[in-house]
């Protein structure tokens, strides 16, 4: 066991890495870090919990410390729920202070030595660990995409065995993903809005470094085009995405890859049975709300796969989609002994 | 003025009609056809009026009859509301009985010889209703298109003037198209249903047949393909869809082509000042509950227009999509003189 | 017709307020107030316009003025839309500097020299205008009522020809009541709060002194105990509420009673024919998405009069609650001669 | 342990049943009955799971039977998720039989001789069941109350030790409460609807039966008078309500009977550690989607204790308001060895 912290625990995100971790096998929360206000007092106190399980009453007794990396010399790990414009220069921090940074922020998920990876996908890019490390740093940071992005790099994952060009995604987002107050109810209520900040030019450019390929100490681009169309929805939490993809196979090809797919890790503890779900049947599956917890969150359903070729995928924002991320590549940096 | 009925008064898309044509300057109002057990009752006493505009209490009073030509012999022409399986027959009956039926019944859009019209993307085709009378036809039938396609051929008129092969929709319908009871709350509260029946079917079929060419005695089909997926969202009214159109014209050029557009109609009452309208610069429209009552339900809103070439359309589903379109087309049967 | 302005227009009562005003036959609506930054733009470009109701260009065209008598020297009145903590002083000063105001915020409801008029209700105690100008004052300060109590003395009004002592609320109030973004979605979707701050306070004080008598120079409050408990439920517009009044006679004569009502004033161009409308027959009404537009926002609804004796009142919140109270008053003020 | 049976297995309350039992510690669910055209299908063909938990594989291979005592010889008790039309026959057919039913219909609630028990009120009234026998039966029928009055009496229970003589009562109900059809999107979607057939009645017989006093062969009505005004609201989960009693005690005297309370029973598997959550301090609580799930769904929350004296109660209807309460009931039994 090592001694890990969550930086922004009091968010919505920061809540997710709270309930995730409070009982992990392999990693001891000892430590929250908020903000400058909230230092010194117990979490209990200061976190506003809105997660529909109940408190983790033992965490709630640990005392919040300021950011930075000299409040939380006692940890290896620190999961970061930092907002992106905070995100950029305390990450870097806590990476040249000797910490490892697993972060759910944007801020470095571009940058060409940090891995941006989602362990069923591309678990081999964590080799970029090496790089920084070269570059003399002690510590080091990994990233985890868009929540989108997840559900949608994790559904292409068992159609990689197939030639393609060309993917256009519609996505159907729910509200969790801008956080408690992020989006007002007068604002989504009886609504779509049709416009997510970033979110199109995220899909359309973290798909690419996820799906390539590490040469040496770089990731070169997945060679296809994504063109995404971001909406959000009234759904509380589970992203939904119609997926058209240029594979020229028969779709029973296509159907046969989603059943026999076997990701290329194991053994990890947040890891769901199943990390794609597979409805070959149901014509009006995947649902948010029906399947959205499925794997404890962590599955990726999908569904109506028919000829075109398109279909739907649909997975947990803010489980799948941003906590879970991180913590599933914690275990996969801890299994690779990168730690 | 001509006398008018509706078929199937009652129900959602019903009580829309009786709401357009309470007022309506060239059409009078006279006869209301619902169910056997409603016969003879005053239109108030059998409606459960449902609309969020108050009930039209003249119309109120007239009594209702049986859904048969004989039953309606003073009127010239009427509005179906009736569901497929019925409509089928009955507005064949009605047409072979004298009586024009302007249907928004799935039936027999796809005859050959039945126009399948939108009067601002298709008004010749109303030409077909020659080629009915010509078989002998005392009457006939025009039909306006499923609610989802209304919207976007509505939208992609402007669009005729470039060149395009592949066209891919991907709907957020909302719960209104399936009528009063058609959605059940626990189904659909929190919720993204990706399968409405049919409804891919229609909009990929029905919109070659519109935006096709009236030759001779039929039409034949837009040299287009289109590939849509139907998701129903938790939205009251307002069907909104995200574009993709294979136009490789600069994206200027396109948003000029929206605001230069105009209509090859005018002057029907029920036409709205803008049949499109486009948004140039807010970045987050159009939306459904802000936008679907502009132009009294009639106008078609277009945003997001960006790279791709991609684009966001959205319109009312019960009037443009429905009722509205059907009452759209009487109009422009009567300013064509066919009646 | 005389000038009239709106200070804090572009929130939502004051979008409200310029949508009533817009086309009014007594009011010209010349200025808009509202946060410095917005001075000296047009109302169009600092307004993010949220009714559903198409924006009205003209007034769209209006420079906006900072909030200050100075800069608002060619009106009469204006209409009050500002937070509590900014009206308590500004609208002081407004009313020092000859002009009338009619307020929908709270701060000098309760003052005794200031009428808390629904005029429907206590169109008499507009008197105590004539008590400022005594102090001293040109001008003056009339308010109405918070949302909530606003439907609870509208409803009570054709009941006090009774004797009662005891009325018990449960309000089950809208989203919008709390500004465009003062409900997160993630805090209501799925869900109900039981609190409001403040709310069961002002409507059981706010009641007494509508609902009292006007004796010489200040109003004595009526001679009843009110006790609510307000909720907020994921309703877009109308606030609901059951309530409980110890009225000893038989319901059938409060149901004549409710039929029978007439309202002590008429002829205001914002009054609804009904001010109240009672539901003598059907079992499930008033219901805020079919019943809230009723007079145009305007009319409070009642149902579900029984035994007990309780009922349900239910009305539009950010209509007949708040804008359309004020003006509303300031038509009252005009009639009565007050300006 | 001894076999069970659910009637009404494939409806909203009968999959809580199986939820429930899947892996019961005393109960071994054998046998699933529903209409005869399910009968010799496999329970995983013929149900359309909805609960947002996973579907139960073991139990899906069950096959299912007719509604029957004969086709269900080899269970010792059947819990009925029946409708009231069908339970009132066939519940009286299994106790003949000499089966136990514990029913969360409402057929047999108010029946002198059946017990209409909630474990932490009433234990004792099971007492009726030895009346039931005396009478010549070999079964018993044993009822919960309605989901809306159990919430209601749970909260009560503590109180108890105080005089009163009047409780009002307005709910906010949960749409599952009438069934995975029972209320349709467009009827309840931004909407409250202030009726629910014969709700209220219920609230007002129901809380006096289980508050009152087993004398001899019978129960003793409680001596106080419930007026109960019920509302649908669109939440998916969970009824709220707004409770007045008139204990003249000081508040802080009720509050420390809230956080002192002991239920009268203890150790059944599916007891909740707290049969009733006491918010002292929270101001916004309990809220359905928040607190529903507290104690697995069997707690009853209550908060905002005030002067009037008002609180406020909230429970998951279709856990602890159905299926949940019937299952205790049954515990109940078996621990006091009536089977």
């Amino acid at each position: 066991m090592i001694n890990v912290g969550v930086l922004g625990a009091t968010g919505a995100v920061g809540q997710q890495f709270v309930e995730l971790l409070a009982d992990h096998p392999w990693f001891n929360l000892s430590t929250l870090a908020a903000s400058e206000r909230s230092a010194g007092k117990p979490y209990s106190k200061v976190v506003n919990w809105r997660l529909e399980t109940l408190f983790p009453e033992k965490i709630g007794e640990i005392k919040i410390v300021p950011t930075s990396p000299k409040a939380m010399k006692d940890v290896d790990l620190v999961f970061s729920a930092l907002p992106a414009e905070i995100a950029t220069e305390t990450e870097r921090e806590f990476a040249d202070a000797g910490i490892a940074v697993c972060s759910n922020a944007s801020s470095h998920r571009m940058e060409p030595t940090v891995p941006l990876v989602v362990p069923e996908v591309n678990p081999d890019h964590l080799g970029l660990i090496e790089v920084q490390r070269d570059a003399g740093r002690d510590g080091f940071i990994v990233t985890n995409p868009n929540c989108s992005t997840i559900m949608m790099v994790t559904a292409l994952a068992p159609l990689r065995i197939f030639k393609f060009t060309d993917v256009r995604v519609a996505t159907m987002q729910a509200i969790s993903g801008a956080g408690f107050a992020g989006v007002a109810a007068m604002a989504i209520y009886d609504n779509v809005i049709p416009y997510i900040g970033k979110e199109e030019e995220k899909m359309e450019s973290e798909t690419l470094k996820i799906m390539g390929t590490l040469k040496g100490k770089s990731v070169k681009n997945a060679p296809f085009k994504v063109s995404a169309s971001c909406h959000r929805v009234p759904v509380i939490d589970g992203h939904t995405m119609a997926v058209w993809i240029d594979i020229k196979e028969p779709v029973e090809k296509l159907s046969r890859a989603f059943c026999d797919y076997k990701p290329p890790i194991k053994g990890l503890p947040t890891q769901p049975k199943e990390s794609v779900h597979f409805f070959a049947d149901e014509p009006d599956r995947p649902q948010p709300r029906l399947d959205r917890m499925r794997g404890d969150g962590m599955t990726v359903s999908v569904g109506r796969l028919r000829e075109g070729v398109r279909f739907v995928a649909m997975g947990h924002n803010t489980i799948r989609g941003a906590a879970g991320a991180s913590v599933l590549n914690a275990e996969l940096i801890m299994k690779k002994k990168y730690l």
